[in-house]
């Protein structure tokens, strides 16, 4: 999503979640070091991976309290801060758990940490093995260090808390989110086309939107009309987001997106879309391609074709259209300020038009 | 450590946090069943993997706060779940991270994903991925839940505030420990004597003794005489403990210590006395012997005879007892209670001298 910093909230804020973020990262390199300097690399590594994104979660959640009229400047900083850090910690073990050593056009930290180990000599597997460590544990210093910056809050008990429990049900539903989608790959599950639809609002749409809004909401004290009117926003334009994610993924234009249009066939991801053209593969040729394996470029015109031709690209752009439609009602509350509303309705059309 | 719930603190209030600890996750799975059989069942695997350690660091949390004069009954609780609640984490992505699927005589949370994949009819890959990737979620729950305990206690601002430092200092130390134990484990860094000590303190002492000790004392609001005197001896205590793990490691009864001694010869760990015996392996007889792989139990007798012989056992003993002896000088302090000393002083025989 290009459009976020620039559309959305103050971004002097965003801004200051960007210094924050560098200053967090900067302290934890500097103490690092005492403990080797391995441990210092893998801080700076850590570093490394929360860059290059969009940050649209962070400009989220300061558009939503700046809106509702919040004055906690200071703590809406830490609590965007904590949203950027937790995502930076979902891709990092996304990627050990999926197996990549590639993101956004470069090594990941799995992917550089092996290759500097290879480089020094050691074997395939210990360099494996060195990388993957890595990131986990990198991983699970920033699942603590998001939290960290929500506990930390001098505010109400009351907000805190309601910080903490939204924080907790985010790690909570965005594990299932994962948990389903690596079931669902790994064959260990063969999924009905609703649970890939629950997958999706699971994995992305409640960490990435819904709830990045709400917590800007809850600083800022908003009613709870205002709170369900977000979640139910946040829930459908995620969806939709990831929706149009997954098709850009196979369909899209790799020079535009900037990632390869093959990984998501080539990785066996049963996303909605894939779930409906399993569905409608009455004479088994997209099954019987998939078991093969998508391997060469003929392969994946193929599929891509069997996609089209079973009427699954449409059936996600039909899902795209009704979810940013359903997300836009959500929205026409009073509890939802006009110029809030104006705000998620570029969001929403973002979500559903975007092409990278 | 068989002794630590009979021999320390109130058996009652350890006894709490086992109700506490076991409601926690029949309440996670109640909430977990909405969202997939799947998620349901890494619950309640996590649940498992949580059950049947000794459940020592809680009760290091309460003797401390106990004989500290703290009256936070409830809060106690919930500080000593955190520190079993992390415990079981980072069990989990420790397991993970060497590529180990049983713990405890049994099939740890990878294992048992594993194989009901297998017998579902995944490929192996499959079943390792899954495997592999449930107990990340697990663990990174739980990384979470940890935090939960204490970012939601109700206490004066001060004392949450000093027991998240103490929280944050835990999960980056132990973090440096752990990546200092797989780099030289992976053969990408070989470390020095004192390197190898301390990430035994790092990875272990940290977070097993020194932590639990000085969360129930600052949750009782000791002075930091107090504070200094405990946490000297849980950093001692604590490397006395794991080197007496390193050596039950290799020459421990199996049938006593209930775990194989030979998986730590075979998985590569280069602790301290392996450290040691590598050093004075001038003829490169050791280094030789494990290039080649300790597979047979003819190879492990060998390198047994070779750790014997370099006087590397004896040089474990040798910090064992230093250690054990600097620990018992730090609680002699008038900072540090009578009833309390005792309790520690019995500690501290058991790490040096246990057999299991």
């Amino acid at each position: 999503m290009t459009m976020t910093i620039a559309q959305l909230g103050r971004p002097d804020a965003v801004a200051e979640v960007a210094v924050r973020i560098d200053e967090f990262f900067a302290r934890m390199e500097s103490m690092a070091l005492p403990h080797g300097r391995r441990y210092a690399e893998l801080w700076s590594a850590a570093r490394l991976s929360s860059e290059g994104g969009k940050r649209f979660r962070p400009a989220l959640v300061i558009s939503a309290h700046q809106a509702l009229g919040g004055d906690h400047h200071d703590d809406v900083v830490a609590v965007a801060t904590a949203f950027e850090l937790l995502h930076t910690a979902f891709l990092l073990h996304d990627d050990v758990i999926d197996g990549d050593t590639m993101r956004r056009g470069r090594p990941n930290l799995v992917g550089a940490f092996a290759a500097q180990a290879s480089a020094g000599g050691a074997s395939p597997a210990s360099a494996s093995s060195w990388g993957t460590a890595s990131a986990i544990l990198a991983g699970d210093l920033l699942i603590h260090a998001a939290q960290a910056q929500i506990a930390r809050l001098s505010i109400a008990n009351d907000r805190r808390s309601a910080l903490l429990d939204l924080l907790e049900e985010t790690m909570f539903v965005t594990a299932a989110g994962e948990l389903a989608d690596v079931a669902f790959g790994t064959g260990v599950e063969v999924p009905a086309l609703d649970e890939t639809l629950s997958m999706t609002q699971w994995k992305t749409a409640h960490y990435s939107f819904q709830a990045p809004l709400l917590a800007g909401a809850i600083l800022a004290g908003a009613p709870s009309e205002t709170l369900q009117a977000l979640g139910e926003f946040g829930h459908r334009i995620g969806v939709a987001f990831q929706l149009r994610d997954d098709v850009l993924g196979v369909f899209g234009s790799e020079r535009v997106t900037g990632k390869s249009a093959s990984s998501d066939l080539r990785s066996g991801k049963v996303t909605p879309m894939m779930c409906y053209a399993l569905q409608h593969d009455d004479d088994r040729e997209l099954r019987n391609a998939l078991a093969l394996g998508v391997v060469t470029e003929q392969d994946e015109c193929r599929v891509r074709e069997l996609l089209e031709r079973s009427g699954a690209r449409e059936f996600a752009e039909t899902m795209i259209a009704d979810c940013t439609r359903t997300a836009s009602m959500a929205l026409d509350s009073p509890a939802v300020p006009v110029s809030l509303r104006e705000q998620l309705e570029r969001v929403a059309h973002e979500a559903r038009e975007r092409v990278s």
